[in-house]
C-alpha cells in the first residue's frame, strides 16, 4: 500500500529519463450533499468533471459504486480507455488514517465508523487509491495551485457548516498522532460556550462560527424591531447585507469575524504560521476575511499572520484529491520500475 | 556553524568505529533569577553544577563573563583540562533563532534584542555553540531523560512567572517560521481578558495562571472575611493550602486549573498531541495537574491527551542544555572527521 503519512507538498517532478505518461486519475470529493469527481491527465489538467447528490446516502458502499460510475462516465466522456487509469484519491468528511485509507469516523450525517475506504475504492477500480481528511485535502489543493503556492508553513481554514484546519508544516501535512490534528471545531475562546459538547454535536467554535452556527446566532439576535431583514437567511446572505450597510447584519459578522480572528490568533501562537487560507461556503465570503483582519490588527501580534481567500474556492478539496491521485500513480510507479 | 533547526531528539549514538572521546560539554541556563551550568561528560553524566545570581544583569557580555568564569570553575573543580571542552549550549529567556544563534528578543526584564549570543559564546569560550529558547531546550530534557522518553509528539508547558510551551512532533523541536511556536502566555480562552496587551506586558493566559498573575488573582479574590490565610501568598503556597482543604484557596486552584486546562485542550485539538508534560516553577505543582486533569475529563475530549508532571522539575533546562552541547559536540565531530 502507498504510504501517505510523508505526503509532501512539492512541485510535481517529471522525470526526463521516463516516457510520457498518457495515463489518467481522477479526485474525488465526497461531501455530505455533493458528490463530486474530476478526471485529469498526468499533468494535472482536468479533462473532465461528474457530480450528483449525496444527500441521505449513508452507506460507504453506495457511495463507492456511485463514484465508479461516476468514473466510467468520465473515462467514456474523455475517450480515455479503462486501462489508462492509474489511481483515484478521495477527501472524505471525517477523521482518516491516511496511513491506512481508513475514515475512522464522520459526523452523524453519514455515520461512518473504521470505513476502509482506500480498500474498498482500490477493489471496485483496480488501481491504487488514497484517502485523507477533505480539509486535508483542500489544503493540498491550495499548496499546489492555489493561496498557499510558495508557503512552507499554513493553515488551511475550512469554514462551511463545519470548520477544520489543514495544517501544513515544512511543505508536509501534519495529522497528528491520531489523525484529529486540525480538529479545531471545538476550540474554547472568549465568547463561546464552556459546557461540555456531546460528541458528534457542533463544537463550541462551530456554533458560532459554522454556517449553522451563523444560522442559528442570527435568529437569537433578529426581531422585527431591530431589522426589516427575513428572519431566515443563511450566513452568506447575511454578510451580504452586512456588507451593504445593515446594521443587524454588521453585528453578526462583526460577532463571527470576533470569534474566527480569536481562532487564527491563538493557532497563530501555537504554530507562528505566517499564512491563513480561508475556504469553504462562509469562509471564502470576502466581509468575513476582512473583517477577521481588522480584529487581528487591534490585537497587534508579534508575528501577525496573513489572512488569504482560497483562490480554489468549492474546488479546492476536488484539485488537493487530483494531486494525490497523482502523487499516488507516481509512487506505485516508482515501486513497479 | 552547526544547524540547529533539524534538531532530533534521538538516542544519543556510540559510532563503534571511533574512539571513546574524553572529553566533556557545558550547558548553561540562563533565567533572570539565576544563572546556572552544568559540567558533563560525554555520555551526559553530569560531573559538576555552579551558579550564580543574574538578578538586574541586563548586558549579555556580563551574562558571557559569568558563564565564562562558571566553565572555568566547573574545570577546575573536576580536573579537566581546557582542551577537552568540546561545545557548549544554552537555554536563553526568549525568541531564539536557532539556526543563528541570535536571541531575537527577551522580556523587559532583561531587554535583550538581537543580541548574537552564540557567537559570543564561542568567541569567549573556542568551542562550538548552541542556543535556543529555554521552554525549548527544556523539552529537549524531558524527552531524553525525563516524562516524554518514549513520545514522538509532545508539549513541554513551563508554567513560572511566564507561561510557554515547548513543542515536539515526530521528535524533533517545532519552533515555527519566525521562532516563537508555543508562545501561548497570549492565548485566549474563556475567562481571559479580551483587551489587546501591551508588547512585552504578560499575556492574557499568563495572566491567568502564570506566578504572578496567580498571584494577583489571589489578592484580588481575598478578604479577611473569605480566609484566615495571609494576603500576600504565591502560587506555590496557595496549591498547597488548597490540597489542605482551605476553601478559598481551592477556588483558587480551580480557577487556574480550568483556564490551564481550556489552554491544553485548544492546543491538543490542534496538534493532536497525546501528552503534555507540565514543569516550571508553578507547573509542577501536583495539585494544578490534578485540577486541570479533572477538568479535561468533564470535556471528554475525543483524544484526550495525558498530562504528567516534569521529572527534571527545575533542571529540564539544565539537562536539556548538556543535550544540545552533546548534539553540538557530535555534529562538529562529525564536520572534522
Amino acid at each position: 500500500m502507498v504510504k501517505q503519512q510523508s505526503y509532501s507538498l512539492n512541485p510535481i517532478e517529471h522525470d526526463s529519463l521516463t516516457p510520457p505518461d498518457n495515463g489518467c486519475v481522477v479526485g474525488v470529493d465526497i461531501g455530505g450533499t455533493n458528490l463530486r469527481l474530476a478526471l485529469a491527465d498526468m499533468t494535472g489538467a482536468v479533462l473532465g468533471t461528474w457530480s450528483t447528490s449525496s444527500v441521505g446516502i449513508q452507506d460507504p458502499h453506495e457511495i463507492v459504486a456511485l463514484i465508479r460510475a461516476g468514473v466510467e462516465h468520465l473515462l467514456d466522456e474523455s475517450c480515455v480507455p479503462r486501462s489508462a487509469l492509474r489511481a483515484i484519491a478521495a477527501g472524505a468528511p471525517g477523521i482518516t488514517d491516511a496511513d491506512t485509507g481508513v475514515v475512522i469516523a464522520t459526523s452523524y450525517l453519514m455515520g461512518w465508523r473504521d470505513v476502509p475506504l482506500r480498500a474498498l475504492l482500490e477493489a471496485a477500480l483496480g488501481v491504487p487509491a488514497a484517502v485523507d481528511n477533505d480539509v486535508n485535502v483542500g489544503a493540498i489543493g491550495e499548496s499546489w495551485v492555489g493561496a498557499a503556492k510558495e508557503s512552507r508553513d499554513f493553515v488551511f481554514l475550512a469554514i462551511g457548516s463545519g470548520v477544520g484546519a489543514g495544517i501544513v508544516l515544512n511543505r508536509r501535512l501534519f495529522q497528528g498522532m491520531g489523525w484529529t490534528a486540525g480538529e479545531i471545531g471545538y476550540m474554547l475562546v472568549p465568547g463561546t460556550p464552556e459546557e461540555p459538547v456531546e460528541r458528534g454535536k457542533p463544537g463550541a467554535l462551530e456554533g458560532l462560527i459554522g454556517g449553522e452556527g451563523i444560522k442559528e446566532q442570527w435568529q437569537k439576535l433578529w426581531t422585527e424591531e431591530r431589522t426589516a431583514l427575513p428572519r431566515d437567511l443563511n450566513a452568506t446572505e447575511i454578510f451580504d447585507y452586512a456588507l451593504a450597510g445593515e446594521p443587524l447584519a454588521q453585528t453578526m459578522l462583526e460577532q463571527a469575524a470576533r470569534i474566527l480572528a480569536y481562532a487564527i490568533y491563538n493557532i497563530s501562537l501555537i504554530l507562528n504560521c505566517p499564512l491563513f487560507v480561508l475556504g469553504g461556503g462562509v469562509g471564502v465570503h470576502p466581509a468575513l476575511c476582512e473583517a477577521a483582519r481588522t480584529v487581528l490588527k487591534e490585537r497587534g501580534a508579534r508575528a501577525m499572520p496573513e489572512l488569504a481567500l482560497s483562490v480554489l474556492g468549492a474546488d479546492a478539496q476536488l484539485i488537493g484529491a487530483v494531486r494525490l491521485a497523482l502523487d499516488t500513480a507516481s509512487a506505485r510507479r516508482g515501486i513497479a520500475a
